[in-house]
């Protein structure tokens, strides 16, 4: 159902049945390794390359979620999914695996967020039964893509943030146990004049102050309604610019409350620089951290902001600006079982 | 309301309120000229690339289409939009001039289709009162993506495809006066390990048979019921193919139902080898010339069959045959004013 201006409440509870995520190499020596199910220690996967490693993790985080639900994947009616890399590479060809009715979507490191909120909309709306929707990015597959191979041993300056390698998949059904998702803003594209492909933090943060500022008013929630509010990925340099926005447009949001995926994964002393990026960084945090805790009972109401910078080499090379988006998912725990 | 496997009804009966297309000199010549609501002499569109001149059709698109329905962009809710460029550079900078809540997707050549059955998903379940949906193509940006910068004069074979330069937009509402979107068919990845990327409509003609097949079969309808299934874009190698394979489905339609819009865009005459093709190509021909046809009486049902040729650059470079997709909409005459 309509909300305000671009806001969807989910009146028919869709239920986060299961949930699986994969890391690679680094992401097994951060902070939430152990929420992960798989890991890599090899960042080619025994590929010949890296997006065809990206490929593999993408398709085992949805196979491991359907496994997790004990369902095949006849089960499931829509596979909605998207990436980083040209013309969605990795997610069509994990759809050729896959077989299941495909949506194919583009919203960089907002797709996370962007499947979720079309995912829960079927559900919600009786399209679908079941849909599991996906988001995954690979570090050395995004580098080639964005800037250089990482063989050439670039340096980037303290601004920069460092992609993820990891997958992270959810099943969203109209039945069964665990986090609801309740509602969904999705977001306008937003750009302040920047240019920096290292220095996305700075960009993509207006856009999240924008939609955040959207799903309140839309919802009218007041603002202390979320337990926590996580962007995904904003960073050290994105996230203070993004509360200093929300002040700006009165919306006080409590300075713990918010907080950053891109600053969540990984441990204290990896060089990562401004922090974690990429559409898998926020799927394998919201999926593999933030609700497991959420299932422990230890959350109860989250609001998930997936940023988005829609740049592409060509258009950096072009000399144009960076276009940001955000799309903002409410989760909250389920009423049975949690 | 989910349909059999992959299928969605449209109970509300969202209507198309609203079409524009805008095409370049190539289509000015074209078989359906007349029907083009802007038409540009220049291939660059006075911009410093054809990126560029692809985004400046694609908004003329949408903001014509806007104001033949005499709406505002605040009018309008959504914007769901993709196209063939690297991270959707067209649809990107065109969400942030138009700064429309914005849903971006990737489905290659079948966007036009995968954008029209969202968009009337979410009318139909009131998850937006009105949305504008739009694909574009342009003819050197795409050829500089995909194989070659055109100003190389690169030699092709016979049964490659010609790109359009077009876009084709749709607002889509839930009241008013208009062709009324009734169903859709989102498509499975297939993939018959074809690798020719100058042979794209062998590749998508197993997609386009699967999809129709799966529509018919959830739909439950009998083999006569549209007045003319168009797929877009097969092109002369590909639609014959199409029609051997529902025949094998035991799916009959008869030959003159069964059309391509990759071969109704051009003249005879004009060199694109085995017919166009491009996200542009089924969107202008829908929206331009087939609704125009079904306004005025002549058309009662009409599927539209939209394929996906997934691949990329870096995944031909890699040896990959070519993961396709098709999405099909059917739409029919409206009822009051037509």
């Amino acid at each position: 159902m309509l909300q305000g201006h671009q806001s969807w409440s989910f009146e028919q509870k869709p239920v986060i049945i299961s949930t699986a995520t994969v890391g690679g190499p680094f992401e097994a020596n951060g902070a939430i390794a152990d929420d992960f199910d798989i890991l890599h220690s090899d960042l080619w996967l025994g590929q010949e390359s890296y997006e065809k490693a990206q490929k593999v993790i993408l398709e085992e985080s949805i196979v491991r979620s359907l496994e997790k639900a004990s369902l095949q994947k006849e089960d499931i009616q829509f596979m909605i999914t998207g990436d980083l890399i040209n013309q969605m590479t990795p997610s069509s060809f994990a759809s050729r695996t896959l077989t299941i009715p495909y949506v194919g979507l583009f919203g960089a490191c907002s797709t996370s967020m962007e499947g979720l909120a079309l995912g829960a909309l079927l559900v919600n709306s009786k399209s679908a039964n079941r849909i599991v929707t996906a988001a995954s990015s690979h570090n050395a597959a995004t580098e080639k893509q964005f800037r250089y191979p990482t063989e050439y041993g670039g340096q980037k300056p303290p601004t920069a943030q460092w992609t993820v390698t990891a997958s992270g998949a959810a099943v969203v059904a109209n039945s069964g146990e665990g986090p609801v998702v309740t509602s969904a803003t999705m977001g306008k594209v937003i750009d302040m004049g920047l240019s920096d492909p290292f220095n996305m933090g700075a960009a993509m943060a207006p856009a999240a102050a924008d939609t955040i500022a959207a799903h309140f008013r839309d919802l009218n929630l007041p603002n202390d309604y979320y337990d926590l509010i996580v962007s995904g990925d904003l960073g050290e340099i994105g996230l203070p610019i993004a509360k200093e926005l929300l002040s700006e447009k009165q919306l006080f949001i409590e300075d713990d409350t918010f907080q950053d995926c891109g600053l969540m994964i990984y441990r204290e002393g990896q060089p990562i620089l401004a922090g974690a990026s990429g559409p898998g960084c926020s799927a394998a945090v919201v999926y593999g951290h933030l609700l497991k805790i959420m299932r422990e009972g230890r959350l109860k109401r989250l609001l998930v902001v997936a940023t988005g910078a829609l740049l592409s080499p060509l258009s950096y090379q072009q000399n144009e600006t960076i276009p940001c988006i955000a799309h903002a998912v409410s989760i909250e725990a389920g009423g049975e079982g949690e």
